[in-house]
């Protein structure tokens, strides 16, 4: 009897760490939810530490924008830390949704995809608010150090933005544009091209296929199309 | 002493069973979402066999859209298998948020009520998106075949679509519709009403009220409503 | 053997109730991420009686809107149960995206933080919807009575709500204001100001940095900001 009791217990034990092992998953899969929701709500009003403290202090550590990437843990103080002190005007609304997180098998890396969508406002005008609507898709690496996920490496390609009355021709020609493509930025690397509407670039996924296991067809796609050069890339 | 062992692993073996049950549901609703979620990203380029393979093969499966359902695995592909080839101007984002996933006691159906929304942009205008602003609500069935879970139905109510840009009455009268509409459309089974705004139709809700277990009350308000025919269906 | 066995077992009850709390939380957070979702699929077509089934009925149960808060379960029917019979032209869609839930140690309470997003619309317009794009930042509390989940306090700052026409200067002098700011309110307490766009203020965060575990910087940037008078508090 004790030997079979002995095989019961050996078998417990070994369904508790397969039960550890799943539950974790999706622990960890909360906890990253949680972070990029977090900064989110941080990026809203462009709290400039609170973003910074998402990120990891690796080397690895990157940041990549419209205009290109910004490396290492300086490159992203600088680029988050700028702008600190905005006006009660600035909104930088960015709703994180629609996560596809995937944990590597060892569950102290995972990566994300995310679509950012929202609004942007500078002033007031005519007594309210000025829509720019932006629309992002995020993909993400992140890393576990001491049982904590950070963020490793934040990616986004743009959509599209536009500020909905100079989409519909309703400013004058005197009217400066919005202050944001105005800074000055100097990113690390220069992104090559403009991969924002109507480019048709679909921003590389990480993730296979749900249900076939297989890469989708993403890279033969943007192979197909004619890119322009990034805007944002001064000209040689 | 043995006695007593022999009753704390006969306890434990019943709460790993309950454990395992319990966790077994949670990732099942992860995998859920992560499904739809990725649908959403296919959609977004209408990448034709990546969405077609969100599917289960079985002959159950359908396809419910403003104009009426397609049903079977050749349905589904005569749906999203036309139009492959889009041009780099076509977006067709649609987020995929507000999941609430009721997964059924066997553990092998699921179902799913998501919001899509997001912009849908078939040209550039004044060199710049032309939005179509759209939203929808899903009501979703889903299979687990092989461990995998699959779609099985998916049905949506087009809350609204708008141009933004026709809707505030500033296109010429010569600029064509967008084209989306003009597609011949050939579903199975044809939508009897037009349930879009302002129709006050509320798309049946497949999870009783999750405080009191009840059932919700649009199946009354429904009834009450006069609707008007589906612009979709043909005059006989 | 039968010593080691006994250790064996022992270590297993405690790795099985670890287990049990950590997939409670995970649980909790998942029954509640469904309960505000339902709530947001109830508000679209203000399905009063299925909102007020949302809350708890504790003494304790408010609700916070722009004008201020009802209290108590009497406030909480009073507010929802109003415009109980809707137009079919009237839709109320706020989506329910971004959440962020951390539950108590005791696993009997929960706050959370979401954005609210949509579009409300009072009556069609040229034959076609009248927009009102509508954003808030939820704060709430839950409560779990009887192993249900409940809403105990919503509370919301609202971000913007412009409608479209409005705000593009494209409305008639002559075309009432939507309706939903004329109603009469009543709130048992009023709000002191207005924390709109463009005022800058970061509504209070529940939850601490997720990295670094400390309180954020919200408190300190909002008591630098020069807060205006709410517009629905009367004049004394």
């Amino acid at each position: 009897m004790s030997d079979g009791l002995e095989m019961k217990v050996t078998a417990l034990q070994n369904e508790v760490i397969n039960l550890k092992q799943q539950l974790q998953v999706l622990q960890d899969i909360e906890d990253i939810k949680r972070l990029q929701c977090a900064y989110g709500y941080y990026l809203e009003r462009w709290m400039s530490e609170e973003i910074i403290d998402c990120f990891s202090n690796s080397p690895e550590v990157s940041g990549t924008f419209v205009e290109g990437t910004y490396k290492g843990p300086e490159g992203i103080r600088a680029y988050f830390g700028k702008s600190r002190e905005q006006p009660p005007e600035f909104l930088h609304q960015v709703m994180q949704v629609s996560p596809v997180i995937t944990v590597d098998p060892y569950g102290l890396r995972a990566k994300g995809r995310w679509y950012g969508y929202g609004t942007v406002a500078f002033r007031p005008v005519n007594n309210t608010i000025d829509p720019n609507i932006m629309s992002v898709v995020y993909e993400m690496e992140y890393i576990k150090e001491d049982s904590v996920w950070k963020i490793l490496k934040l990616a986004l390609q743009l959509h599209y933005s536009y500020n909905m009355r100079r989409m519909l021709g309703m400013t004058g020609e005197d009217e400066p544009a919005a202050p944001e493509g105005s800074l000055e930025l100097h990113p690390d690397e220069r992104a090559e091209f403009n991969t924002s509407y109507p480019s048709g670039y679909i921003y590389p996924i990480h993730f296979v296929h749900p249900v076939t296991g297989k890469p989708t067809s993403e890279v033969k796609r943007n192979a197909r199309l004619k890119l322009k050069p990034n805007p944002f890339k001064p000209a040689e």
